[in-house]
């Protein structure tokens, strides 16, 4: 097992009615920027639970965070941070909404001169303006993390950035959000979710036994609950356990101790900058094929996996290929395409596109080894066409 | 699932050579208190690394923490904290001297008369000492959690009290200190990792999938690591895979959404207070025998475990009675004994002794369904003779 730290100061509020304790989680007298997305909490009742829960506080409204929140629409939110004096950020919505939220918080604080180097450059955080959450879309793990993925209109990118500072102070993770959810949602749900435990799971055996023993626990929930909530979103039995999970995958516990790979997410975020695929439908895509083209190095961790989450026999190297295919045919089984050539038809050069820009960025290689290099990377594009 | 909060601020150091992090994690000019025990820190090298580690620090020491750490023992600390304007306190040691910490903690800020209250009459804590800790001894979990349990000599009494202010502010957690631990500590912790993860996973079924897994994976792990750390203490893969165990079967994640028991803590508390079996011992004397008394109430998720920790087969009634036989053995095989009578001669009265001081503390039942009477508490008590 690798030396490791876990440090994770969110407290998750999780299940049903839970609203009333927004009062007593964010701090009397506060001036609290509300965030959120493209209205759907109009639509669910979340947006009146929370103004309701919040009476008696100065509340200014921040809406149009969108799926894949771009620099240029946060930094709207920041001038009104900055203009308002605000204490308290509250995000109101899915992954993108909070990691959003995140940006703006890092950056309203900001001493540089262009708060894109905070993604760009990695120029450090040292404040943040406090904030927490209500969560309206299980996938992302944000509301238990202190990382985001943010994109930039005007070059195409999308970047990842994180700080210890960025841990919301609370989440409100409340279930039964889930029956009001768009199909699509649901199935990019959870995918993300599988998706992050695999980046953490799916290396090489590091003699991590518990850790590797939790991860397919998720996996094996994810499995069992994913195709029900699709069906069935109102089933709160469901919709809990699938939320929790979808928290549980990306909340820093699952890569203590253990390498990670997360090359499936670099390569997938230039799919979502290129042909707009949602982040989901990216790892989708790229995923079975970044197993097949590392299967070397990935090979005993593929038959661990296969033997005890998919409960397949035969060889160590039969089972690590079938292990791949399987869990192709999950996410098909979910409704979700595979092929980049299914969501656009203008792909041909995207092979090259993403080696170019991996190559301008100061190429250092991918993954668990960082042996994907660019050669690599234009293999599993193409596989994936 | 049950509606639940997950808080847990600790940050945890785990790995070797990490004491050179005190320094960052003790905030500077800080007087420090350091607590120890009967001075096995001396033996294993542990207390000269934390001095080093701590040049520069004042530093005023207290040694002497007992096993069961005793209100009288920790008044005494409490007394040097107050004259001494401590601002720090670093624990050195096992769960009873980290428990013991919290104690010295919560009682140096307490403003009632007797700071016993906070235990027999779970006064109500409103501020506390920082504290940090540096774990000798993987067992109790206490190194990531906010509760304790104090014992005090006078009575004989031994009880459990916690605070969200009670979480360490950080914990060293380094396999390597297992090497030099006895046997009877080794067992005691597989033992007493285990046994927590009984009291959060077998009550009755809650339809929280992902959590059964998760404790099922500890319990699995334990399995595996258990005999193999008793054997060879200095294989650091066992050993660390052993460490995280013990603190993940306790950090409070195992308990979320989930019904709790602890039954075999509160009546095994008052063997290690009648007759000083060790806490581990009582908990592997009295455990299976509760499951028999509570079987009914007990037998699907018996099954269950039965089933996929232990891969028995048969009728869901017969796994359920042979995952309470293997749960015993498991602990016979680790050298621990099973009955009241392999510990005691004079073990006679024990059971109406029992049930007579649960009477005195004004009973209201224990278990997952509080079904636990007096009567059952007798019968349990006596099956463990």
């Amino acid at each position: 097992m690798l030396n490791f730290e876990l440090y994770n100061p969110t407290k998750l509020i999780f299940g049903k009615n839970q609203y009333e304790k927004l009062k007593t989680e964010i701090p009397k007298n506060a001036t609290i920027l509300m965030t959120y997305g493209g209205g759907s909490i109009m639509k669910n009742g979340v947006y009146n639970n929370v103004i309701k829960a919040l009476q008696g506080y100065e509340i200014i409204e921040f809406g149009g965070i969108e799926a894949n929140p771009t620099f240029e629409t946060l930094m709207k939110a920041v001038a009104i941070v900055k203009e308002n004096n605000i204490d308290f950020i509250l995000a109101v919505g899915g992954g993108s909404v909070i990691d959003g939220t995140k940006f703006i918080a890092a950056a309203a604080n900001y001493e540089g001169e262009n708060a894109w180097d905070i993604l760009a450059k990695g120029a450090l955080i040292k404040t943040a303006i406090p904030f927490g959450t209500v969560l309206t879309l299980p996938a992302t793990g944000s509301e238990m993390n202190s990382g985001a993925v943010i994109s930039k209109k005007e070059t195409d990118e999308k970047l990842v950035f994180g700080s210890p500072l960025l841990f919301p102070k609370f989440s409100i993770t409340d279930p039964t959000v889930i029956q009001s959810l768009p199909l699509r949602q649901l199935q990019n749900g959870v995918i993300d979710a599988y998706v992050h435990v695999l980046e953490q799971y799916l290396t090489y055996p590091s003699n991590a036994f518990l850790q590797d023993r939790i991860a397919e626990s998720v996996l094996q929930t994810l499995i069992e609950v994913g195709p029900k909530v699709l069906k069935n979103p109102s089933d709160y039995i469901i919709a809990s356990n699938f939320m929790w999970c979808c928290t549980m995958a990306l909340n820093g516990l699952l890569s203590k101790g253990v390498p990670t790979d997360w090359a499936t997410h670099m390569i997938g975020h230039e799919l979502t900058a290129l042909h707009g695929l949602d982040h989901a439908q990216s790892l989708a895509v790229i995923g079975p094929n970044l197993y097949k083209v590392q299967f070397e190095f990935k090979k005993e961790k593929l038959a661990q996996y296969g033997k005890r989450v998919w409960n397949l026999t035969g060889s160590d190297e039969e089972i690590a290929q079938k292990a791949i295919i399987k869990t192709q045919e999950f996410y098909q089984s979910l409704g979700v395409k595979t092929s980049l050539s299914e969501y656009s038809n203008s792909y041909k050069d995207t092979s090259q596109i993403i080696s170019n820009r991996f190559k301008e960025r100061g190429w250092i290689g991918l993954g668990e080894h960082k042996n994907i290099n660019l050669e690599k990377v234009v293999e599993i594009v193409e596989m994936s066409y």
